[in-house]
């Protein structure tokens, strides 16, 4: 079973990946807890580009390709071999994000993420994607405090720094890409408390095990 | 005016740009000397995972999407302002290359790469490419004598080290390559002296000037 996380920053999605893949292990289940960008050795160099605050005037088809980059070989060493071996993959972001961030927030064709999306995942496919739905200006806050609590503004802070707007535009992507594909989507919303949040998530894995 | 060189390993692309740029200079232009992978601060990150021989197990299409990142930031970051600004942009490998070593010598799908080299080079293309041709087994004593003489076999030698089936693949792509676009490519071959190959190289793009 392949289970994505997606959602604007700070919409709660490592403590929801967290409860989650605590209560697939108590239910006797193996869990392989990954992300992208940085769930290979690959990874982890184009993490460190991609949303480091250093890197400046990074072009939006090389910033496109740099995620791609990360998402083929993360599914080749680590996504399809945990999937071969029974494990359940809980990956935090996958090709949804690409569509979100890239298209409906930079503005790239979105027909055209969906077929590069298509040649990077090389047909490995989500069975299910929790989309935590939260106000941007809600997440952005609590994102912001999060990095400043853990030292990572400048490491991991790169889209937070984008506006408002920005993440408005992402978060409208998110809910068409779900309205596009309900069967695979459930859709959260991530406002509640963790513990209402994470028995909501529970709600609609636990069906299927 | 925009000219690449393109090539199997150990061709003589570095040698003949050596002598281009200098006769362009002589003849009062402003050259632009610049390489893919590595002709901008992103790409030399991605060269050094590109061509070392310490990086292993790098998936297929992980490898073209790291190629087309630094192709887009090239682009976007040199090429595209260089031109602007009037210079001769002369460049180590471009589009073609991709072509050539992920599509003929890979075994991926070379319409694919034919447009996903469309996005990255964003209608930037050579006014003239010069194909270095050499026979790969030649090319490639040339080229590890090189890599051993500067201390770059690690560093550098990731596509030295293939077989030479694979190189036999990427010269034959070339030549495909060459004979689909003849009004963009001159084939130079690559076997006589640096001298003799410069005269041929100065004879295409002197009537460019």
């Amino acid at each position: 079973m392949f289970v994505t996380f997606e959602g604007v920053e700070g919409s709660g999605k490592s403590t929801q990946m967290t409860r989650l893949c605590a209560a697939l292990e108590a239910a006797g289940r193996t869990v392989c807890r990954t992300r992208q960008p940085g769930g290979c050795s690959l990874g982890q160099t184009l993490r460190a580009i991609l949303l480091s605050q250093k890197t400046a005037g990074l072009d939006d088809r090389a910033e496109l390709f740099l995620y791609l980059a990360d998402r083929a070989q993360h599914v080749a060493e680590v996504i399809r071999p945990a999937l071969a071996a029974g494990q359940v993959v809980v990956c935090d972001r996958y090709t949804d994000s690409t569509v979100a961030y890239q298209g409906y927030g930079r503005g790239l064709d979105v027909a055209l993420l969906q077929n590069l999306n298509a040649v990077a995942a090389a047909g490995v496919v989500p069975d299910l994607t929790v989309l935590l739905d939260l106000d941007p200006a809600i997440g952005l806050t609590r994102a912001t405090s999060r990095n400043a609590a853990a030292g990572t503004a400048e490491a991991e802070g790169r889209f937070e720094a984008e506006r408002l707007e920005f993440h408005q535009r992402v978060r409208a992507g998110y809910r068409a890409l779900a309205a596009a594909e309900p069967a695979r989507f459930a859709v959260i919303d991530a406002a509640p408390s963790p513990d209402a949040v994470a028995e909501a998530v529970w709600g609609v894995v636990g069906k299927l095990l």
